[in-house]
C-alpha cells in the first residue's frame, strides 16, 4: 500500500529525481536569498534548499515565512549531500502549504526549554519532537523484538483477560471497575495465573498487554498503566526461566543496536553500555546479594525485600544485567515453588538492569503440588473459592512450570538511557496524570 | 532456548531416534496386549504404541490405566508412519507419570457433549481440547500477520492509553474506573483520537490493544472486552483506507492459509471459502447498499444505519468482503470528513465479511478543518474542553488523515468459521461472564 508522496525514509531510492514530500516544518534557517526549510514527515527529517533566484517570488516568500509545524508539501529534486543528516537534501521547485500555523497562535513547543508539566499537558504535540520520536521508535523496536523472540521460539500468544474477577493478592493496588448491575471486577495486574492454565494447553505461551497498578507511588519507575510481556512454560524450572530471560534481553539489545542507531544517537545514548550486554549474565543468590549490599553499607537484613536503592547498589557491581535468585519465601507471592534443599527459599529470580534501571524482569517456578498450593492459599488468607480454577491446574495433569514478566517501559527506559519512565509511553498514566 | 524434552512439533527431526516427550494424556485406545496412549504437549499430538511384550509389566499397566489429562513423560523411538496424524508414531520404551488424575475425580471435560456454560466455567481446562487449541493457534496467526503487515509497511506501533479522561461519545457504553481520590476515568473504546495525534508525529501509526464496551447486548458478535487494531495515516484519504484495509485482510487470509491448514482442518473449515478471498474486493456506496437491501425485502430506509441482519443480507451478495462507503453523516461519529460533493455523506467505510460475519472493519477520513470540527463538537453537544487537545491537531499543521479499526475476534471467528465470537479469545468477557 503506498501513499501518493515519497517518504523521507525512502529518499535514497529517489536520488536525482523530482519528488513530492508531505510533512511539517520542523525548523527553518534563512539567509537573504536562500532559505532551508527542515521538513519532518514521521519517517525522517530532511533539509530542503529554497533559492530565491530559482523560485517564483511567492513560493520563496511563503517558505521563508513559514511557521513551525505548519503542514506543507514540498516538491523538489533529491540531491545526495554527504554533510546532510540522512545523506540527502531537496532542492525546492514548488510547495503547497496545507495549513499555516498563524504567528498569533504559534506552535506551543518551541526549541526553548519547557517544564515537564507543560510538555506532558501537550503530550499530543510533544510526540512530534525529535527526542520523543526517537523514544517511540525504540519502543516499537523493543516490542517487535520481544514478540519475534517468543514467536520464533515456539511460544503461542494467548492474551489474558484485563477484567479479572477475584482480588488475587489484596485489593489495595487494584483498580476496581463497575461491571453491570452491582458486579465489581478488577483490572489485571498480571496475566500469570491465566498463563499457567494456557501453558498446560499450549506448552509455551506468552501474553502481552497493558497491566494496571493503583500504587500511590510517584517514583521515576512507576506508571499506573504499563505494558508487560509474560511468558510461561510447562515442564520448565527456574533454570529454564533464567535462560529464557537472558536470551530475551540479549535479543532485544541486539535488535535495538542493529536497527535503531540513529535514534540512540539522537538520544545521546552511550551505546558502548548496550554493546557490553552479552550473555552469560552474572547470577547470584539472594544470600550473596545481601552480603554485597551489607558490604556496601546498606542496612538490609536477610529476609527483607530489596528497595529501589538496594537494586541500584547491586546493579552497580555489574556491567550487564544480573540475575538474583532464591529469595526468602516471605517476600515473594504465595505461588512460588520452594527450593527443595532450603524450603524457606522461593525459586524466584529477578533481573536487575545495569546503570540504575532496577528490576526489569521478575519470575520463577510455580508450585505444582496441589496440597502445597492449597496450604499457601490458606496461609495467605486468600479466598479458596476464587482460586478453585487455579487449583484445578494441580488436579489435572500438574507439571513443573515457570515463567516471568518483563515491564516494557522499564526496558525502553534502559535502552534509551532515560531518567524517568514517563517518556517511554505515548500517554503516561500516573498518580496525577490522566490527560490528554 | 531449549527445554530438555523434544516437542511433538519437531518430531520429524528425530526420526529413528529415541526421545522423551513431555505432555498430557489426550486419549487412550487399548486392545489386550497393546495400548495406544495419545499424547499432546501443546505443540502437537502424537500416538504412542505400548506393546506389553516389550515393556516391564508395571510400565504397561501404568500406561494402560492412565487417565485423561494425566501428565506424563514418555520415552520411545520415533517411527515414521504414513497413516498417523502428523506422520509419526512413538514406540514406547519407558514412561514417567508426573501426576495421575484419580478415577474418583476425573478430568471434567470428557469426549461427550457438554453445555456451553459448563465449558465456559471450565475455560481454563477447555483450552486444552483440540478445537480450542486450533482456534488459539489461528488467533495467534491472525495477530502476528496483522502486526507484520503494519510493521512491514512503515507503520510505527504507538500504544494508546487504556485510561481515558473524557467521555468521548456519551458515557452509556463506557466502563468507569475509580482512579485516585474521587477521580473517574474510563476504559478506552478506541485509540483513534490519540492515533490521530500520533499520526502527525510518526506519519503512519497503529495501536493494538484491548478495548472495552459496556454494551448490554448478548449477541454472538459482542464481547465487553475485545482486541482491536487501529491504523491511522497522515496525508491520507478514504481511498487510502480502503486500499490499506483490503491489503490487510488479504495478507491475513494468505498467512492463515499458508500456516494453519492443520488447524483449519481440525475446525472443519471450508478453506475454499478463504481461498476465494483475493482483491480487489467489491466496493459499493451506502446508497447502493440500501437499494440492494430493499430489493431483498429489508425495511431499511435511506438514512438509517445497518443492523446485523442487514449486514448479513448485504454480505450474502458477495463471495468476498465488501466495502460499503459514504454513509449518511447522521449515522456516523462527529469526526468524519464530509464528502465534498454531497456534504450530507460521511467519508466512512465499513468492510463486511462474507458468510454472515458482518462488519470486521470500520473507518474513514477524519475532519481536518478546525472550524468544521468545532462545529461538529458543538452540534453533538460534546464538552469542548475535553476535546481541546484534539482540536490542537487542527490548529498546528492539520492535514487530511484517515484510518480504521479492525476487531480481532470477529476476524478470527471468520477465519475459523465459528458461529459465536466467545471461542475466539481465551477468557471471553460478556454480560454474564467474568470468570474464570
Amino acid at each position: 500500500m503506498s501513499l501518493a508522496h515519497v517518504r523521507i525514509a525512502d529518499i535514497a531510492q529517489h536520488d536525482g529525481q523530482t519528488v513530492t514530500l508531505a510533512g511539517w516544518l520542523y525548523n527553518l534557517r534563512k539567509s537573504g536569498k536562500i532559505c532551508f526549510p527542515i521538513l519532518r514527515d514521521g519517517s525522517g527529517i530532511i533539509q530542503c534548499v529554497a533559492v530565491k533566484a530559482n523560485l517564483p517570488e511567492e513560493t520563496f516568500e511563503a517558505l521563508k515565512n513559514l511557521t513551525q509545524e505548519s503542514s506543507v508539501k514540498i516538491t523538489g529534486k533529491v540531491r545526495a549531500e554527504q554533510r546532510a543528516t540522512g545523506g540527502f537534501e531537496l532542492d525546492v521547485e514548488s510547495c503547497e502549504i496545507l495549513q499555516r500555523v498563524p504567528e498569533e497562535t504559534p506552535y506551543p513547543i518551541t526549541p526553548k526549554d519547557h517544564g515537564i508539566d507543560f510538555l506532558m499537558d501537550h503530550r499530543h504535540l510533544w510526540l512530534r519532537s525529535r527526542r520523543q520520536f526517537a523514544i517511540g521508535k525504540v519502543r516499537h523496536e523493543v516490542i517487535k523484538a520481544t514478540r519475534d523472540y517468543f514467536d520464533e521460539n515456539g511460544f503461542t500468544l494467548v492474551d489474558c483477560p484485563i477484567f479479572t474477577p477475584a482480588a488475587c493478592e489484596g485489593t489495595t493496588t487494584l483498580f476496581e471497575v463497575d461491571y453491570f448491575e452491582d458486579e465489581k471486577v478488577y483490572l489485571t495486574q498480571s496475566g500469570q495465573l491465566y498463563n499457567e492454565a494456557n501453558a498446560m494447553a499450549f506448552g509455551k505461551v506468552y501474553c502481552f498487554g497493558p497491566t494496571f497498578r493503583a500504587e500511590k507511588s510517584k517514583t521515576r519507575r512507576h506508571l499506573t498503566e504499563f505494558w508487560m510481556v509474560e511468558p510461561e512454560m510447562a515442564y520448565a524450572t527456574l533454570e529454564d526461566v533464567k535462560e529464557l530471560a537472558e536470551g530475551l534481553v540479549c535479543f532485544i539489545v541486539q535488535r535495538v543496536l542493529a536497527n535503531r542507531r540513529t535514534e540512540l544517537a539522537i538520544l545521546e545514548r552511550d551505546v558502548s553500555k548496550l554493546e557490553a550486554i552479552t550473555g552469560p549474565f552474572p547470577r547470584i543468590s539472594y544470600d550473596e546479594a545481601v552480603k554485597i549490599l551489607q558490604r556496601k553499607g546498606s542496612e538490609i537484613e536477610w529476609g527483607s525485600d530489596f528497595g529501589g536503592t538496594d537494586e541500584t547498589l547491586l546493579a552497580e557491581e555489574f556491567d550487564r544485567p544480573v540475575l538474583v535468585e532464591k529469595y526468602p519465601a516471605q517476600v515473594k507471592a504465595f505461588y512460588f515453588q520452594p527450593d527443595s534443599e532450603r524450603p524457606e527459599l522461593a525459586l524466584g529470580v529477578d533481573m536487575l538492569a545495569p546503570e540504575g534501571y532496577g528490576e526489569i524482569i521478575g519470575g520463577g517456578q510455580r508450585i505444582h503440588d496441589y496440597d502445597l498450593l492449597l496450604k499457601r492459599i490458606e496461609e495467605h488468607h486468600l479466598p479458596k473459592e476464587a482460586f478453585d480454577w487455579y487449583l484445578d491446574l494441580r488436579r489435572f495433569g500438574s507439571v513443573p512450570h515457570a515463567g516471568f514478566g518483563m515491564g516494557i517501559e522499564r526496558c525502553v527506559a534502559w535502552m534509551c538511557g532515560l531518567e524517568h519512565i514517563r517518556e517511554t509511553i505515548a500517554y503516561p498514566r500516573m498518580l496525577y496524570r490522566t490527560r490528554p
